[in-house]
């Protein structure tokens, strides 16, 4: 415990220090078994038994001989790579097999095939070393690398030298999921050092890299990296809502150029990460997707193989349908938004009647309700898209899907704030009227139609606060919700099914039978760890991109609405904080191990960063011209704003930000990174070793100067001679004449004497 | 001749033809002396004696010892790089070195240091075969990167393995020029197949790369890719030159669209042929600038070698000094286009005094005078600056260069035309009264005062006629005379330099000077060809940027006004047509022989073509705003515009650019190019390759299948004894209980039975 006490002394913060640490050790015990003993828990807890990797075979659905049959397989592919096998009962219908590399050959083939695959395609600068062994010992794997050699020797099609079990596909459809376990004892320290310090330094993130992969590691990075430049406009924004209020161009100004250098920095400081880890250029490296449909198969112009082609012609075709599907999402999910924002201004601000204090929830409920089910039909209804538009790479899939997925969320998270801000306030007075159709939703509950009529527009007048109230909303209580569900949902669900089994083995008992339960078979001594090894096989699979999404969706509200109210950025730098370790949390507890996969940026999203960046510099200064005049903006009705004056400053705001952001994408590009150097370093050294390999033998040349004899009576003779040769070339003729360099420096001695005798003649004539 | 005849019946062009033909040999005469006899003139013409490079070596301002001594010294250095050197007379006060390669192993030594330089900058895939020979049999040189290693020879300092000899540097000043002999019968041959066919196919930009080098051979691929995509734009500005009017939105948009697609299909078409000619990535090999003043010495973190230095926050502050220049550049250069125009406006439209007709000419006049005074100053200023910000490469320098001088060009080609179009026509009525001031400049012709005074502002209307004549002068008038220019001016020069010369060495003679010419003492056999080599020596160094320059500011009046005059691209269709063969002709009898250098692109100049297709996306709409109305725009007060309208109009056709851009760049993105795949096969054989040798042991691996024996008796005992023993810990227990995947699937096996059993059981009970 000294570690922990130290962290809360040297950060002075152990309330959330102690608080998270009960709670991780709440969350462990309910994890473990509470009816193990505590011994055999910690031990448990503290060692996986050399276990690479689980594999849970589950045969529910398939008849026993099949089932045998198959499993017998399994064991063999696995044998087949060198992994060793042990059998464990698992819970009801499934079997774990317990995995562990025994052949090294085997796990250093794969190693080797991936580093010289890297190498082919730049991801490293000097070809491996051609004996594995040797270049093993150079640099040895860390966890996260072995962890994916083995899940790639796991998973990967026999004809690349893997065992090809697929999880859950075609003919593995038994098998429900390959997982790691967790490392307890690191998880425990993780945590216990994140709760206890301010900031996380670059050597926490290559602990995640090492442990979890790069991908996982570069979501810290990045929300790590957000966080502390939030510090900025946290401060500026705290001080302007003192001193300035909000609207204020000098805020908005302040808030789009901190958005830009974060935006440009972290492209920088993406690349900078990957060098670091090594994995600069991984994206490049093409993982062909199995669901992958050719149309035909053709033999491929640069490898001569036959391989299966799908014309980009037809591609595009398909992704054509991307425009319906967007207008279906921005008016499915818009007309819902929409409807319940006109029904809650229409409650609050026409409708005077009873229950109006109930009535205005109406719209919350309508939303939470429609919203989240619009939600899941269109996510799938995105998926399918994105596999009917049969993409070759699983990472051209990944940007497709998740190009899509910004438009819904964009529109969920944003569009009440535009309808507000663009709609509502210049153009209320004209709209409300019209409101009047969803007196329908109150109706019932108004005593006289009176109440539900606009008495006269005149007497209605906007409601300049609801911008802000809304922005409030959407940033401090829409994210500590938020950060809530994350942490609670997946608890309860747990509990929940656990409960549902124990209901059922209970039944089972009760009808007398066999089995109360599996652990009853159990080696007494492995019993505590099966227990465990269960409740794991039964965790969520951690998915690291929903967590990106929420970061850059958080961003995308400073970016465009945080003028509105400047406290934005500090209601998030809280938040973050908190995230960061809420996230690290989720994934020790809540989630399988996630599988070490390897990324060398935040992808797609890195675009949607800078197009919220992009339209940060519309929105925010349309916004300051619009509300700045006296804070509550345009009175209503639109005649108020001057168009010209609005499109003048919004075209004005845009460059001034495309040449801020070319400013600083020059001025970082000059910057030196430790990553670009240690690249660099790479390269020099390659390039040095390369040199002296093979140009020492160069350098050690005959110079000719020594070749050129005196002029001599004889070789004179030897000239003329040559000269009168009549089968000599004029090239011979012309090259015979000087012999070596001291010739020609005589002959050209004599020319420069005569020429300056000349000069000197003729300036004597000229006196 | 037959080559000629075929080209001619082909195409049906024997005019230009025949007359560059004619103009071609008449170049040629003038180039040899015409005493020479017309046989030893063709032969001279036809071989080059086996020459690589000669050096012009003038002495006429440094004493003779010195002189001679110093070109012992040059000897020397470059029989130690193994080259054999002749010297011959030059003209009066000058040297000629012949040079030609006698050592092979040093020529191969640079060649491979070169190759492995590249290999390291990935400019090559594959590593070049250790054995120098080998990988020079492998891939034989062309003759530009012959000429290109020898010149590296001859210039780079002597740590490299070169002579270091810098032409007019240092201790080199004597040193006049280092030049290759031109080509005479590839170059008649150039002439005679271009100036015969309408188009340059692909194998005629590869010819030019082998003969003169990437970077003249891409200024040729851009110009003739260039000249093809004109063919649209000029079909269709015929069309709605025709049908649709000056200033109509069809055409702009067209044209804006056409920009674009031309400007992201280059920078693919760049890409592509650098791949074909194997030169892709040159431009980040850094070339160290000489002229590079370290402010100190640091070791490098890179290397550890002691380098140069130059703080680049030193270098920022010296950079600000670009904002005064730009300023100065763009008043300067301002002023003078803005008081000629406003005199002209002034003498055209209000003055109506005598000789109107004459003094119209005034501000051209002006401008012909000063503004090229303006011009060299000013790029002279910049190219101090530039060397004061002090780059440490040659490519940064470069480019910092170019940016400023593309900067001075668009302000003197465009200046002019922005002041009709955007001050002229629509402030024309509250401008002009005041251009009374200008009277000054006619005061003296005038015979009465209401001559020089406009006598109503109502009377006077703006010209709706000028904008139009603008721009076809610039892009008509202007071209033709350019076009002319280039090929004149050099002529005349060069004649009278001759001339000039002729004068000096008559004198010579009529004051009985030694020598009456220098050709008196050369070797009769080889006069002639000394002569055509004299000639040669004192040829212009052909600097392919100016060229460059003037294709990119003529695609800038396409991008920017071709909306004002549809006809434009037509007459750009005609002029480049001619364009590139005399820029050929140019290289061929004008110039010395271009030294052959390296390039992967067009360089800085890629980005001018970027920017000015973006301004043309305001420009045209801005124009085609305010003046399709009645194709005669604004009636030249103000109040007639609406600004918010014009600034919709902007705003909306900029965006629709960026997103058209977007489109065109992912849909090139996504084609397929004979480069691209050339490099993906490249790559691919280095893989396979490597595979081959390394992971062929791999693949031979023992699989386990048979290690895991039956479970017998003695297995059983034999697990019994493992797990009975004390010592073995948790692990071996663990994993000793199944041994090989036989006994995991059979203990499957038996937990599957089970387990079915149980359901079946339940479900008995049930029943």
């Amino acid at each position: 415990m000294s570690n922990q006490e130290e962290g809360s002394t040297i950060t002075g913060i152990p309330y959330f220090a102690a608080l998270s640490w009960s709670i991780y050790h709440l969350k462990i015990a309910l994890l473990t078994s509470s009816s193990s003993s505590a011994m055999a828990k910690s031990q448990a807890l503290q060692s996986n038994l050399d276990v690479d990797y689980v594999i849970s075979y589950r045969f529910a659905k398939t008849d026993k001989a099949k089932a045998v049959a198959k499993f017998e397989e399994l064991c063999e592919a696995l044998a087949n790579v060198g992994l060793q096998t042990e059998v464990r009962n698992g819970d009801s219908h499934s079997v774990l097999l317990f995995v562990r590399v025994a052949s090294v050959e085997h796990l250093f083939g794969e190693v080797y095939r991936s580093r010289v695959r890297d190498w082919v395609h730049g991801v490293r600068t000097a070809a491996p070393s051609k004996v594995t062994r040797e270049s093993l010992e150079a640099e040895p794997l860390y966890e996260a690398e072995r962890l994916r050699i083995i899940y790639q020797l796991i998973t990967n099609p026999a004809s690349e030298g893997g065992a090809g079990i697929t999880p859950k596909e075609g003919e593995w459809e038994n098998v429900e999921s390959v997982f790691a376990l967790h490392d307890h004892a690191y998880n425990k320290d993780w945590i216990q050092k994140w709760t206890s310090s301010y900031f996380l330094k670059t050597e926490d993130l290559d602990d995640i890299r090492n442990r979890l992969g790069e991908k996982i590691a570069f979501y810290f990075a990045f929300t790590q990296s957000y966080f502390s430049f939030l510090i900025f406009p946290a401060g500026f924004g705290f001080f302007s809502w003192l001193f300035l209020g909000s609207f204020s161009p000098i805020y908005g100004l302040a808030s789009a150029m901190w958005c830009t250098v974060f935006t440009e920095y972290w492209k920088q400081q993406e690349i900078d990460l990957a060098v670091r880890w090594g994995v600069k250029g991984v994206s490049n490296i093409d993982v062909r997707k199995r669901e992958f449909e050719p149309e035909k198969t053709i033999t491929d112009p640069i490898t001569g193989e036959q391989v299966g082609f799908f014309p980009a012609s037809k591609r595009f075709q398909r992704q054509l349908l991307q425009i319906p599907f967007a207008l279906a999402a921005a008016t499915s999910l818009g007309a819902v938004i929409a409807t319940c924002f006109g029904i809650e201004v229409f409650i609050s601000e026409v409708y005077n009647g009873p229950l109006k204090s109930v009535l205005v929830f109406i719209p919350t409920g309508i939303l939470t309700t429609v919203n989240p089910i619009l939600n899941t039909i269109l996510t799938q209804l995105a998926t399918r898209l994105t596999q009917f538009e049969n993409y070759e790479t699983s990472g051209a899939y990944q940007k497709a899907l998740t190009q899509k997925i910004f438009v819904m969320n964009f529109i969920m998270s944003y569009l009440g704030i535009f309808l507000t801000a663009f709609v509502y306030v210049p153009f209320g007075k004209v709209i409300v009227p019209y409101l009047d159709v969803f007196n329908v939703a109150v109706r019932p509950f108004a005593e006289d139609e009176k109440q539900l009529h606009l008495h006269t527009s005149s007497s209605w007048s906007i409601n300049p606060d609801r911008l802000r109230k809304q922005v409030i909303y959407f940033t401090v209580t829409a994210q500590l919700v938020n950060l809530g569900m994350e942490l609670v949902v997946p608890y309860l669900k747990r509990r929940g099914f656990a409960w549902f089994k124990q209901m059922q083995s209970d039944r089972a008992v009760k009808n007398g039978g066999a089995s109360p339960s599996n652990a009853a078979n159990d080696p007494p001594e492995d019993a505590a760890f099966l227990e465990r090894v269960r409740k794991e096989a039964e965790l969520d699979v951690y998915d690291v991109t929903t967590d990106l999404r929420e970061m850059v969706i958080q961003f995308g509200y400073l970016s465009l609405f945080s003028v509105v109210w400047p406290l934005t950025a500090v209601s998030f730098l809280i938040n973050d904080w908190v995230e960061l370790r809420a996230d690290a949390m989720k994934i020790c507890v809540e989630m399988q191990r996630p599988t070490p996969w390897r990324a060398d940026t935040i992808g797609p999203w890195l675009d949607s960063l800078s197009f919220l960046t992009w339209l940060g510099s519309l929105t925010t200064s349309a916004l300051v011209y619009m509300f700045w005049n006296d804070h509550t903006g345009p009175s209503g009705n639109p005649s108020s704003i001057q168009l010209w004056a609005l499109l003048l400053t919004v075209f004005f705001s845009e460059h001034l930000f495309i040449l801020f952001r070319f400013g600083v994408r020059t001025v970082i590009s000059k910057l030196d990174s430790p990553g670009l150097q240690k690249e660099r370093r790479e390269r020099f050294l390659v390039r040095k070793q390369y040199f002296e390999e093979n140009l020492s033998q160069l350098n050690n040349m005959p110079t000719l100067s020594e070749k050129g004899g005196e002029i001599t009576r004889k070789s004179l003779e030897e000239d003329a001679r040559q000269g009168s040769l009549r089968d000599s070339t004029p090239e011979l003729r012309f090259w015979g004449r000087q012999r070596g360099w001291r010739e020609s420096a005589a002959v050209a001695k004599s020319l420069i004497e005569r020429a300056q005798n000349e000069t000197i003649s003729e300036r004597k004539k000229e006196l």
